[in-house]
């Protein structure tokens, strides 16, 4: 079958990222762009750093790197991961396997806690593994694993690493803002202000704990004056001290933003929309008569859903079909996941109740003309609107 | 003598980057984002890569990456110097001197031809050096060696290096935009949007011959999955293929309404205003009773002009009180012209004659207060005004 | 009953007017605002109106006033109407009935024409009416009445009115835009950017014939030196002739992004896509268990459509319970209809049936907490999905 | 001599309004568009009434009308002034000349105090014409007669009106916010967002005493159902009262914003600049070689300077070079004082004194090119400078 070219234009960005923007953030985008050696330019970004470390409850000030967070992950495996480290990996998914990737050539050792990708990480495993591999020196996980939706249970997790002693490198990039997250037992949280924070892909965050750059610094191999470097970066949140090289002066504007909005709604109120929004999705998929891709509903992430591709779809032609026909744009699989799910985001500006009826809308008309399995829209929306 | 704290928002930018952007550009970012496998937003990349190929007039597909010009020449480094390479830089300033450094480890062997940093390449200095150093397979410059506002002669130097056979690599970030330049006999031009098309910091635009690309491809070292990777983004223009990550929707935006912008101002009369800008600064510098940095006036930037400090005036304490006093915000000198030099602008939207009075005005009001020098701001300006 | 105090901003106003803008509207609201008599500005000025002229598809240049319609009705009731005029005012709802207030004084005598406010005005109607009054000299009439969301037959009742003779005075406010209209038959027509044509409002739109221009010429009091003067607006287009007072230079700039986007969009596209929300909205309402205000479908705008309040509910505790827990914000009736019905706009950037599925979602969910009435959420929203 | 067709850009708006805006206000221009039934928009409407009253010092909550300031004069002059009322009317230029045609027709008397053009009123001259006309009810003036750039000095005056006991009402569009403005005496004070608050035209602010609303409901004519009428609006900042009609959303976010621009960088720092920029620019002109308009330079304006045109040099040729050869939008003169002076406004965003040295730089090359006047660009500079 060949799918239809999809062109028209969405009213409605439903991924797991890039989302669109909180009206906030596109305002802030256009503010003018201060030369960064301008005073007041390095005073706002000192005052911004600082109020990231408030907003993150981090022991240091974090870090903003000058790219979306894959960027940040890469510089952080090169920089924290050492000739001396015994790495564990932690996988539940495409993201985290791909990750070793970025980890290994730089480890002494690199061992693999695996998992199905419909499944979660769980604190007897990760006992069980550390108790195998007492000589980690790092454990490295990422949170939500987005091409699967799969959310592993940070806090529970961050505390078998605490009572082992590696250091805990986690990438959260697709859920932090969106969940709570408390950094008690997390070394180095990787995160980006592109999904929950609803702004647009170009920078990273980096909350480091003072043990972690420590680690770096002891580290031979960490980068220096490298895009890659975290080092290089340590001071340069202080007003007076040169930025290694010139930082994304809109893009910061943007962040600004976002956060000064986060406070105001207040972060609590943020995670319970992202929750409940999910929930809907949850409830309305199943009830329409589909299948999350997470092997129990406890394992599914707050910032998105994973829906099992029915039998015989195609997920271009049903993505296509989204768009051009509803207006809504969802998300693929990726890799092992690809063309056996679909993926809603629940993420910032789109993580309110009404985006998961938006996409179960869509969802539906879509593949009615795709197969004719019975599937009920009206018990869709009905258990959605029941389940917030 | 204690600078005072400059902390006063000025009205003028006039630095040699970030400068302020053009409104065009800076209504544009607040476009919503899309996506990136929006089929809307990877045909809108599509067609901004080759509308940007038009307007280089680049035999293939220019390479648009995510971070600002230090990632383009890093990744460029890393991707096109390889382990049978002997390369020649040459250095007429503190960039090109520093780029050295991010070339050298990937070569065989690197060697520098240098001059003063108030003096350019010429031509027969070049042919020189090649004729001694014939294995040399790549010969690196900065265009614009921003930190002392001297242009090198481009079209005459790419000439004995395409006679020569070597692949030529030029960092023209602060000059392309503002001058014309014929890509004929140029390997690979980095540039970026954040300087004379007068967008924000934060992406790098590479246009690279098809004898670069192969020669990226033979390189065993070229980086891959990497942020630093060039190669990974050969395809990454066409619609229908898969971005190595995620690019940054929201300076896409800004860059597409900055070509519009060039284009529907001619890029000639750009240019000339450029040049108009920079001799109406260099006449008034020089009427005023000051020295222009560049030993002689035609190895002037037309992007930037920079002014020898004269004795005994600190230049941070000379870039506050232009700031806090007069509202005008300058560059500093860097490494070895560092507290040597000041350095204003010309860029994007403050390539206009009226901003050489301006930086003339705050320059003599900000001397005035800093030394007796007899230095006259009248005769300045007349000059100024006369040159353009 | 206490309805609870709505304070939380809402994701989707979904209102008759001010609706949200178009994106490219909001962003164009930030370019430099243009001294008035820049001639830059007034030769963009006297495009916007060619353009506009082009796009109505009328014989003369429209005007722009600078205030949101009620200025244009205003304006074009004190300056159309004198004291030789004859009216005939057309009622079919709250909107037609206020105008009479602003007509009458004007004019030697105004009668009325009126049928229910849930009817409209038909041809034969207002054929007997002319009949009984061929002393009319003006006919005028609300195409769409908001405040119960049914629109009038124009093209046809245009058609009775030309072969009588009369000059017909339309305000199409809240229809112009979001279905196709001919100005064949119409002397005036008032209508304005802000509803579905997606921008803010501040601005009135008047498309005049030249009859209608003879007709204000020959009034002794049409208003002359003042805001309410339309012939001081007559010539205000061209560039070179002054403007009576300072035009709205930010709301022009929103304007000429609206007609960019609704020209790129094409007309019909557009008018197709206000049809099927409102198509889609009918049938999930009656769907669902509830009447449309209209006594007939047909009556019904495709720009909004009015739903009559179940008995016992209280129109404020429903629009409350839509915002504060469902994030959806609709309007109210007006006057007569006040109470008796709520309105749910489909105009410019909300014409897509996906906010119909909103739309019902946040209506089904608000009643629920107000009504023990079996209304099925389910059944509106299949039935809104298979109707468009 | 056939001035040149003036089609160029400017990069530089130096005029008496519309001036282009501050940065914060195009940013806040892009806010969404709320209904304005919303109650999160009626609440922002009561909070944005009652920050303006704070700022200016009311004692009554301020109106604001929806259309730039001379809707606020004609709404004034028609709700204000009754048929039992004598008005003297204080004209000092063109606008305060003007203002006698909208008062003069409510009025029973109006009788006018006139001086030169480019002299002021002063407090011993309006005691004579009050001691003249005991009768007078109310005293109407322009503070800042913008077509002259003249000056009257308001509190002085206020207090003479005040011992009269008629009530003052005061057109301070293009003065308040660029001066301190005590209310005290003042009855009715007409300003707007657009001239000193840098925002875009499209607003009126009119602060008014409890006396005033007295009299305004003791007219019998003051106009109601009307654009033109004040009373309508007196309850409208009120959240959860009506409006009369829609409010200019978009322009209200940008006054909202440009407040709180305006309270952060402080009322007397915003003064100074204006009278900084003021004097700069009147030294500067006297020192080219030209002459100021105000007969005595007490008499201008600290928000625009008027220069009289010299001998031989056409008004609309001097502002055509001005524009296209060196980028600056002037304002010409109004009614008698056309063709007969330039202006250069000092509003808000411009009120700088380096906008008098931009000003003075065009208006020197323009003149060079049209007159053989010995004129010193270099002595005006310097003056300028040594000025502020």
């Amino acid at each position: 079958m060949t799918p239809p070219t999809p062109i028209k234009p969405a009213q409605f960005t439903l991924t797991t990222g890039p989302v669109n923007c909180y009206p906030e953030v596109l305002s802030a985008l256009g503010r003018p762009v201060l030369y960064d050696y301008d005073p007041v330019f390095q005073e706002f970004y000192e005052k911004l750093s600082l109020k990231l470390q408030r907003i993150m409850g981090a022991p240091q000030v974090p870090v903003i790197l000058q790219g979306e967070p894959v960027l940040g992950l890469e510089a952080v495996a090169a920089s924290l991961v050492g000739p001396q480290d015994h790495v564990l990996n932690l996988v539940s998914g495409v993201y985290g396997a791909a990750y070793g990737f970025w980890l290994s050539p730089h480890a002494a050792t690199m061992t693999e806690l695996r998992v199905e990708y419909d499944r979660v990480i769980t604190p007897d495993l990760l006992r069980e593994a550390l108790a195998a591999h007492p000589e980690a020196t790092i454990v490295a996980m990422c949170h939500h694993d987005t091409p699967s939706g799969t959310i592993n249970p940070l806090a529970e997790l961050a505390a078998v690493v605490q009572a082992h002693g590696a250091l805990f490198l986690v990438d959260s990039v697709s859920a932090y803002g969106g969940v709570g997250v408390d950094l008690e037992g997390i070394d180095v949280l990787v995160t980006g202000p592109n999904k929950c924070l609803g702004c647009p892909p170009a920078l990273s965050i980096l909350a480091i704990s003072a043990r972690a750059w420590d680690h770096m610094k002891a580290n031979p191999r960490a980068p220096r004056g490298s895009i890659l470097s975290v080092l290089d970066w340590e001071d340069a949140w202080k007003a007076g001290q040169p930025f290694p090289f010139t930082p994304s002066v809109a893009e910061l504007n943007g962040l600004d933003a976002a956060l000064d909005r986060y406070m105001a709604e207040g972060p609590e109120a943020v995670w319970a929309r992202h929750a409940q929004t999910a929930a809907a999705m949850r409830a309305g998929v199943q009830a329409m008569g589909l299948r999350l891709w997470a092997a129990e509903e406890a394992f599914a992430s707050p910032t998105a859903t994973a829906i099992r591709l029915p039998e015989g779809v195609d997920e271009t032609a049903l993505r296509s079909a989204m768009q051009n026909d509803f207006g809504v744009v969802i998300s693929s699989g990726r890799a092992e996941t690809f063309n056996r799910l679909v993926r809603v985001g629940h993420m910032g500006p789109t993580a309110y109740p009404m985006y998961a009826v938006i996409a179960l809308t869509a969802l539906h008309g879509a593949l009615s003309r795709l197969t004719d399995l019975p599937l009920s829209l009206g018990a869709a929306i009905e258990a959605a609107m029941a389940a917030q």
